[in-house]
């Protein structure tokens, strides 16, 4: 038995062949085409049936396919709401045309959901039933896993974890409000924390980093220095560390869930990362005494994770 | 066939016979005895059974007994992990005692979940199935509901909704953390906007509102002379609005729910705060373009929500 896993971004759509444990046999991807939705889903198609062929998977053999596709995503009616990456896919029926194409089961959800349940039924949260992940990249994305379920609102496009308000007033969002989390706990949003500091200290170990650009700071530039040491450094760690850990304190005492799942490029950071936001996260008891704690780990599907997470989501009722 | 709904509070423990549509039909209190709770239980025995004899009802017509209480509560073993009002219950196995002294099923439940299930079972959500709750008060009060059953976390304590952060480094809360939710939208800072606003506008018509008294201002005061048209008043609701919708914002990021329902004292306003509230949230489009609105409503169920809501926690199944 496999899963069909398929990820689709504005720029490629990513398809893989996925045991029932979660690894990858076989994958392959094809350039996201500015045709109408419909025949660039019959191209998927045709691309789903070359990799199975290739991979000497029969389509019998195939439970389900899944589907995680950026925006808002009605699952259970199988639609694309609205995708700013995909403004083909508005209001597209993909799952009737999927299941159509492909003569399988479809389910379609949000990539950061699906990402979410990838984590809880194949990756570092497999040992727990409720998760919240907090992607962290240019925004926040986010999802929540209720009893192995992903939970994804009464009509979908629920757990927009990185849009809830750290700053009223504060910095503008994409998302029509100011001051999201967001705008605070991001990848961006530290490079941002990281730059401003580098102008208040010329002295930074972090210019030496950057080779004296400061165009070239990205994620890991505090995180660098940091440990080696550098003040400057270590103060834009704590400050972000601050904003996310805040933002963390927020989901345990909304869903009290038994793990914290942290992803994106960040998560490459492990136990640096994730210790640093326990220490927070202790000096306010999580909110409450006497509560349960949550464990703060890090994501590790990394690049697969859109695959595997696709997949997870027929892989679900398992 | 009745439901016993049992409301535990510091100063006293309501318990009512309520039919299956969710109506009182008999209810009677006694005094919280600082005795062990175990003692104070059986006293809650007695009490019940001369209840249903007065009633003219049969144990035997009666489903369950449902009980709320304040504090950390773990529904699903059945304890009072903590709780502030009630110090002589921490620890205590509050369902298998109360099974033993009633010989029906129990289940117990923080109140404030219990009240949010009320009005979704038997109240002014009753058509809806998931719905979040803001019982606004000295704090605010949270549930979740999903699907009609109420969501508690992986081991009970969830739904904090008034302790997500509104300001970092903001005003101390009484949860150990600064600027939470509750300090900016509840009644309390409702009381302490307005009398800030008075001290600034001493021609306000709030001052003749409380016969020029500023320790007479209640969460009333504000919305009366608003009503009246006198502009600091204004401010003072429009602040506390702001503040209120960020929060509801929020709520609708996570969960994409189908209602909010607001609770409290001042869901007597009504429309008059729905109105307001739905106004503030139009203007962020909900966070995103094309999602699902939630609709805003405001609570029915009033002064018998600690017992209604307590008896839907044995009546959700139905």
């Amino acid at each position: 038995m496999y899963y069909i896993g398929i990820d689709i971004g504005g720029m490629s759509i990513k398809i893989g062949v996925v045991s029932t444990t979660g690894e990858i046999i076989n994958q392959t991807a094809l350039v996201t085409e500015d045709i109408p939705a419909k025949a660039l889903i019959e191209k998927v198609g045709v691309k789903i049936n070359e990799l199975l062929a290739q991979t000497g998977v029969s389509m019998g053999s195939v439970h389900g396919v899944g589907v995680g596709c950026p925006g808002a995503i009605d699952g259970k009616r199988g639609v694309v709401i609205y995708s700013s990456n995909l403004p083909r896919f508005q209001g597209f029926e993909l799952k009737k045309h999927l299941e159509e194409v492909t003569g399988k089961p479809v389910r379609i959800a949000n990539d950061a959901d699906a990402a979410t349940l990838g984590e809880v039924i194949f990756g570092s949260a497999k040992n727990y039933s409720s998760a919240i992940m907090l992607t962290i990249g240019t925004g926040i994305g986010g999802g929540i896993v209720i009893d192995k379920k992903l939970y994804e609102g009464s009509r979908g496009t629920a757990a927009e974890l990185g849009h809830i308000v750290m700053r009223p007033h504060g910095l503008k969002c994409g998302c029509g409000r100011r001051g999201c989390f967001e705008k605070y706990a991001s990848a961006s949003a530290l490079i941002r924390l990281t730059k401003q500091e580098m102008q208040k200290s010329p002295n930074s170990l972090m210019w030496k980093e950057v080779g004296g650009n400061i165009d070239s700071v990205n994620g890991k530039t505090s995180f660098v220095c940091a440990k080696l040491g550098d003040k400057p450094a270590i103060k834009v760690v704590n400050r972000f560390i601050s904003y996310l850990g805040e933002g963390v304190l927020d989901y345990l005492n909304i869903f009290r869930p038994e793990v914290v799942v942290l992803g994106g490029g960040i998560s490459k950071e492990g136990a640096y990362l994730t210790d640093r936001v326990k220490k927070y996260l202790e000096k306010y008891s999580y909110g409450y005494v006497g509560t349960p704690r949550a464990e703060i780990i890090t994501a590790t599907l990394g690049n697969d994770a859109g695959i595997v997470g696709a997949a997870s989501l027929v892989a679900e009722e398992f």
